[in-house]
């Protein structure tokens, strides 16, 4: 049930439809789980009543907060979680009681048969308002309701202020949105009193979030397992879920499997969007065009508790500035508590956002010294050797000739004489291949590496495939080490208990974290092969297609394995190995590499907007990108692709409109997402080069393939409308208001 | 619910009642499995029909012959099994359908519903009739009924019997036993399309039976798991059963879990006794009581398949020569297929058997040579730096001090005035620590030790646990390697998914195959973590009780765990290590050393017999044994006391009484076994010494203790009543006919 997969297989089962979701698992005993929500969106919990519910044929287990332990704990160091809640609620759509029941109706009859007493309190859902001096306090670890407050500077601001010729700027707004994932949120936990809980669930960070559970429910933790299905895409949704300990306690009080799958409302209501942020940027140029000074304030919305909201405000303060060398940077971060869902993290993880107001205001400064937008951009960019405002080593960055490539492709030069309502936008973005901090402990990977009897050669990781192609880039990099076939190589990967400790797949940091372990692992285990044919054989041996190569004949791996087995008393050739980068915890300014290497990218967006309806239409998209080394090429492909198609949604269509804290859009019918028909031809090209940390030379390209798709979008819709929307998403109807002065 | 064990808690919890054996555990969904016996020892199944056990209400499946594959397997090179009968049943009690219900009582009803049409063949019970020109033959593979046949001669018996100037021998009988386990055998099996079957149950041999099953199957072994959960006693019934694969089967067909307990009844007419064996042998000495030869034939019934009878049998043919310089033997063995159940290993495995007869014989010889029996053997013995006929290095061997320690603590003089109706016996034996030549592709054990976060060293090892205290010995080679409390490690084993490839618990052969593992294991941990205090405090550091002490304060397992994952990407400290002993696969003619060291031992026993009901009471026991150093000394002890009272059951007790087939007794109050009043007080003694291929020194103890007990006892009552018995049991009728010349 874990997502062991020779890796062509996996996608092609999900295409096929073969995939088992955890939807389409089911544990013998099995009950169905669900949740009572409050329909407050702050309000104390006066009383609650299970009596009724209990009573109901068929229902096996009703749990409230007295049901369950509430130590201090979360994912991160901001400990604000609870199982359910235990006096207040904090958002509509705050977990408030729980049960399992033998059916559906059983299980509905008993949620309306709970009774709730609440006393509803005054609620904060913006920013502005959470920071206001009477404002409701929503946890007593934050007086101010600001639990993060962030503040640095690097060179001096105000001298960058006295050399700026112009300036250009404005508050930029990011829309609250879903993350999208076609499965929908679900869990199975088997609890038992012996050996602790399993629990099946979609995290992408199982060793995080098992640390998570175990202290949730005060359990050592190796008596949580995690084992992670096939993922139906995530994109940030699906780390460390309340819902995945809600599915625990359930199971534990009815001594039986439980799963809960969440409904698509359920889903958009409580499970954590991209964090909506309020961003008042400025960057300042001289005359020819050099950036002389950044200085930004953040807004960020946490919601009513803290998932990753934190590291994406520091993200969106820093990240941006390893794309340009804006000499003096100053940047300010308010992360703030309110009452609506909790939000969290997704693809672009701050960056994107803050590149969305950069790129905006570089067209702008463009457009003022009458110079052209790639120009402008080269003037400024970032180059291999440098070292950033931050820290950040850039040991390759070919950022230039991915600015040079689109150009060529996307035939820039056509901007000047496109015909009207035409646009064609430029952004550039940076990310990184791992971030060195997410774990404030350690940071890297462990690949073990067993030749199986069969004479398969079995790579174990840490790491999560979220669709993301990890186990073709991990086979692919061992069959690549060793010259043998990848059909020869499974990867297995997503059980806490059978699999080496990894961080998880995050920070894009799958390909160079755990693809560096697997390629020492794989040296390690070719060393040993070849020292087994010497010992066993006498000669020498060479890696070829189907095995080794000796003399006349080929010994394959499963002759390998037998003679390796008779030598050891049966044990599997077996290696472990560890990659740990050498890089830097940030310090306390945010100062530090992070990341073994990053990625660069230059793309181009070109739309046509219908001056009656504002309608945004890709007309065609140019992705060129320095992601080092391409290892999986459909993969990486698929990730650009992914990323395009997502950030197209993100920009032109997708809001999750929250009013009062309350969505008002909870289904896939009124939250529109982008379909095929809404994707232009994306035409992507990838800059030839090797990056020294990474294997083979690859960076990562899953989250830096969308950072520019907002910011290019978006020049393009201003040159085709001669308006700039600083307010995402650029919908139709924001752009039609745009293009027509209507406020 | 696997044997994941803090040492000293496994065996309180069995004292206590606590343990959850198999009986105790339930799956969700479980169903009730059960299996329906020929009734007949041999029969053509002429039909079918399971129509009206599958319509019987609560009936989930019913499976013959007609729903399992059919390949050729087994657990040994004679691949003479199936899962069920296919065309004909061979012994009372062969499987022939299975069910699985939701209730006992559905069960039993479709088990009666089944309808099987048996045409009754001729059928052998005894090895003489399986040896007959005109004998059913029972498998194609052996048209002879005689699937192996020994013969082998060292030296020259000729010579020998030229050279006796006394000889004495006869016919020797071994009863067949029941091994007596208390829990009963059971199992519980769980099939997935997906992930294969996982079978919980109580085999010692895990590894090899997984193996087996994959082969039933058509599996990959890989998708066999095989958890053993707490083992109440085996003694070698449990290895690999028949069972088991019935249990996979039924819940393949039922896809839900299936549990099979066999009732006390099932068990003991099905479930493979000690292979009862008729042995004529003859010893003849010179003059000076100095042994010239030995001829031994053995015949042994293996029943209707082949589990590991050849190898007793090979056994029974050369080990004793290991205790005696017999200077020419000759032995030929014939193993044959009769109509009864399948027989198997016990402890002691042929050569307890064999040396019953040696050891009468000898005492014989004494007494034809007017020796005192200590005298004789003093005389014949083996000495350390011997090699023996068969070719057993013998580096270590204190058996001349076994002779003289057992003397003295038992007051071997009394012999020559004992009162009437009493006797003292004295018998000596050897065995392996394991034997090079069960599994033929290797020998030897694997260890891995992993510091976890929470500070505990956890030992995983694939031998298993069966009573012997070998996770107490494994925790105390640890901890006396690092000069560590055992409390902070925790011995697992008994997951065939999750621990490393051990052969199992078979041959003596845990302390020190696996013992030498987790050695090898915990110096190799060792370094790592002195390797790492240098690394993180520049100090070197010594182990103590708690932890590491370095300068002033002592570093505890926990933060030694917490710097090396700060190292190390989140991985834990994890070394693996594998003993592979320097021993030989005994050749064709069974010479070889395959053991890296051998145990001895000298037993006394002294009975008074009971002139009116020949009933033997066991008034003394004295045990001495030279089994290298004592690691876990409770446990060596208990498997001594187990032993002798285990051994005076068998000689004095026990038998499955046969009758064309059918066993005539099969419960535990109709086959009596010794309660702690048959048991005397037993005086045990070890001679210091230290072997230098066992872990710290260490030999086996755990077969070598029930190896002289029938030779011991058996001379004690030729003393007590001055007539020899060459049969097994000696049991009160039995004695009281032998001592009135009854025959």
């Amino acid at each position: 049930m874990t997502s062991n997969v020779k890796s062509p297989h996996a996608h092609m089962n999900k295409l096929s439809g073969k995939t088992k979701f955890i939807e389409d698992m089911n544990l013998p005993g099995q009950l169905i789980g669900g949740i009572l929500r409050s329909p407050h969106p702050h309000a104390n919990i006066v009383r609650i009543d299970t009596t009724k519910a209990k009573a109901i044929d068929g229902v096996v287990a009703v749990i409230t907060a007295a049901d369950v332990p509430h130590p201090p704990f979360g994912p991160t160091r901001f400990k604000d979680w609870n199982i359910l809640a235990e006096e207040r609620v904090l958002f509509i759509g705050d977990e408030v009681a729980a049960v399992a029941a033998e059916s559906k109706a059983a299980l509905e009859a008993a949620l309306e048969a709970i009774e709730v007493e609440y006393e509803v309190l005054p609620a904060i859902f913006e920013t502005e308002d959470a920071m206001l001096e009477d404002a409701p306090v929503l946890h007593s670890s934050a007086p101010d309701n600001r639990p993060m407050h962030l503040q640095l500077e690097r060179g001096d601001v105000k001298v960058g202020k006295e050399k700026a010729a112009v300036v250009r700027g404005g508050t930029y707004v990011i829309n609250p949105i879903y993350q999208g994932h076609l499965e929908p949120i679900a869990a199975i936990a088997s609890w038992s009193e012996e050996d602790g809980v399993t629990l099946w669930a979609g995290s992408h960070i199982p060793y995080l979030a098992r640390e998570t559970y175990a202290a949730a429910f005060g359990l050592p933790e190796d008596k949580v397992r995690i084992i992670i299905p096939p993922i139906g895409g995530s994109f940030g949704a699906k780390y460390v879920l309340k819902m995945h300990l809600i599915a625990c306690a359930l199971s534990k009080a009815a001594a039986r499997p439980v799963k809960i799958v969440l409904n698509r409302t359920e889903d958009m209501i409580s499970a954590h969007p991209r964090v909506p942020l309020k961003m008042e940027v400025e960057i300042g140029a001289d005359e020819e065009g050099r950036f002389v000074y950044k200085d930004a304030t953040v807004y960020a919305n946490a919601g009513a508790r803290i998932y990753w909201s934190p590291n994406i405000v520091a993200t969106a303060c820093t990240r941006p500035d390893g794309v340009y060398h804006f000499q003096n940077v100053r940047a300010e971060g308010h992360l703030c508590y309110t009452n609506i869902s909790p939000t969290t993290c997704m693809r672009g993880f701050g960056n994107a956002e803050m590149l969305f107001a950069v790129e905006s205001i570089i067209d702008e400064l463009a457009e003022a010294l009458e110079m052209d937008p790639s120009e402008i951009r080269m003037k400024n960019i970032v180059r291999e050797k440098d070292v950033t405002i931050h820290g950040y080593q850039l040991d390759s960055c070919k950022l230039d000739q991915c600015i040079e490539k689109v150009k060529e492709i996307s035939g820039w030069e056509r901007k000047k004489d496109l015909p009207p309502n035409r646009g064609l936008g430029m952004a550039l973005g940076n990310h990184v291949s791992g971030f060195r901090g997410i774990d404030p402990r350690f940071e890297g990977s462990t690949a073990v590496i067993t030749l199986s009897s069969a004479g398969e050669l079995i790579v174990q990781t840490g790491e999560i495939e979220l669709g993301q192609g990890m186990t073709q880039t991990y086979a692919t990099i061992a069959a690549k080490e060793l010259g043998i076939s990848a059909d020869q190589i499974l990867v297995k990967s997503g059980d806490t208990e059978r699999n080496p400790f990894g961080i998880g797949t995050l920070a894009s940091r799958s390909t160079v974290m755990g693809g560096n372990a697997v390629h020492l692992a794989a040296k390690e285990v070719k060393r040993k092969m070849l020292e087994l044919v010497k010992e066993t054989t006498g000669e020498d041996g060479v890696f070829c297609y189907e095995g080794i190569q000796v003399n006349d004949r080929v010994l394959t791996l499963e002759e390998l394995a037998a003679s390796y087995r008779g030598l050891h008393a049966g044990d599997q050739l077996t290696v472990r190995a560890t990659y740990s980068p050498d890089t830097d915890r940030p310090d306390k300014t945010y100062y530090g590499h992070p990341s073994p290497n990053y990625p660069f990218t230059a793309h181009v967006a070109e739309v046509e907007v219908d001056p009656d309806t504002g309608r945004v239409k890709l007309v065609g998209y140019w992705a060129v990108h320095d992601s080092g080394t391409i290892i999986n090429e459909v993969g990486a492909k698929s990730q650009v692709y992914g990323a395009v198609a997502q950030g197209i949604g993100w920009v032109t269509m997708e809001e999750l409109k929250v009013k009062e804290g309350r969505v008002q859009n909870p289904t896939i019918m009124d939250y529109r997402m982008p379909g095929a028909a809404d994707i232009p031809p994306i035409e992507i090209a990838f800059i030839d080069g090797s990056d020294p940390h990474g294997p083979f030379g690859a960076k990562s390209v899953g989250e830096v393939a969308i950072d520019p798709v907002p910011g290019a979008i978006a020049n393009a819709i201003a040159q085709a409308i001669g308006k700039r929307g600083r307010a995402l998403p650029l919908n139709p109807e924001a752009v039609w208001r745009l293009a027509n002065d209507y406020e």
